[in-house]
């Protein structure tokens, strides 16, 4: 590929982790409106202030880092069920492909110093967090 | 922080690159919907085939590494302009960011081996792709 492609460049620096009560794979929904329950995004100290302006009530995508996933997939059977035929990952939502990055819309319930009480959300406890961005326009996202 | 969040651990392997008459960022609109053209998605070999099922008339959410973007950068003016009070980047779209993932929701006009050609897309040529994800239920996302 070209030059721009370098890799090592792109190293993603967790802003944060999600403390939930959903500590297994096996226990989480697919998607967060399928029974994501609530959870904390606890944010670093040093990234704190990237979440001044956010108050209960706001629309947010929260990008993580889907730890447990596997990197080396190219094709699934979506949602995991042999009944649905192959297809490649970048035609699906599952969390296994070469840069598992989740990504959930969320409600903000309450927001605590640097910690933010949203729901529903999907990912289990101890999934870094990436990034924070608000809904806007036409956005509305998982 | 946690014993979860060890840097390093969490590199992006691009999947592809922005091709785009867009060269530089002042040419570039802020968001694809308001006025981003369209765009060449080119898919490296190794990831090439992740795309298959996915065809023209689809929506979809293609995730970058915008590479121009501030790493640093907590606090910003939202749009830009000075007119907007500061306010933390996470609840902005401003690509400067710590981990500046963008986000980008397109509708494929054509797939051609591994290209495809998508609208709108306001990030600029040679931008580095990290994911494509399918527009699912209530998500649409740009």
């Amino acid at each position: 590929m070209s030059a721009d492609l370098q890799e090592g460049l792109y190293t993603l620096h967790p802003i944060g982790v999600v403390r939930s009560a959903l500590t297994s794979l096996a226990a989480a929904p697919l998607q967060g409106d399928e029974g994501g329950p609530e959870a904390w995004l606890e944010i670093t100290v040093p990234a704190a202030h990237g979440l001044d302006g956010i108050t209960a009530g706001d629309e947010l995508l929260v990008l993580t880092w889907l730890h447990c996933a596997r990197r080396d997939v190219l094709h699934v059977h979506p949602r995991g069920t042999r009944e649905t035929p192959v297809t490649g990952v970048f035609a699906t939502r599952s969390p296994d492909r070469p840069n598992p990055v989740g990504l959930h819309r969320v409600s903000v319930r309450e927001v605590t110093g640097r910690k933010v009480r949203v729901a529903p959300m999907e990912a289990i406890d101890g999934t870094p967090i990436v990034d924070i961005k608000p809904v806007l326009g036409r956005l509305n996202e998982r």
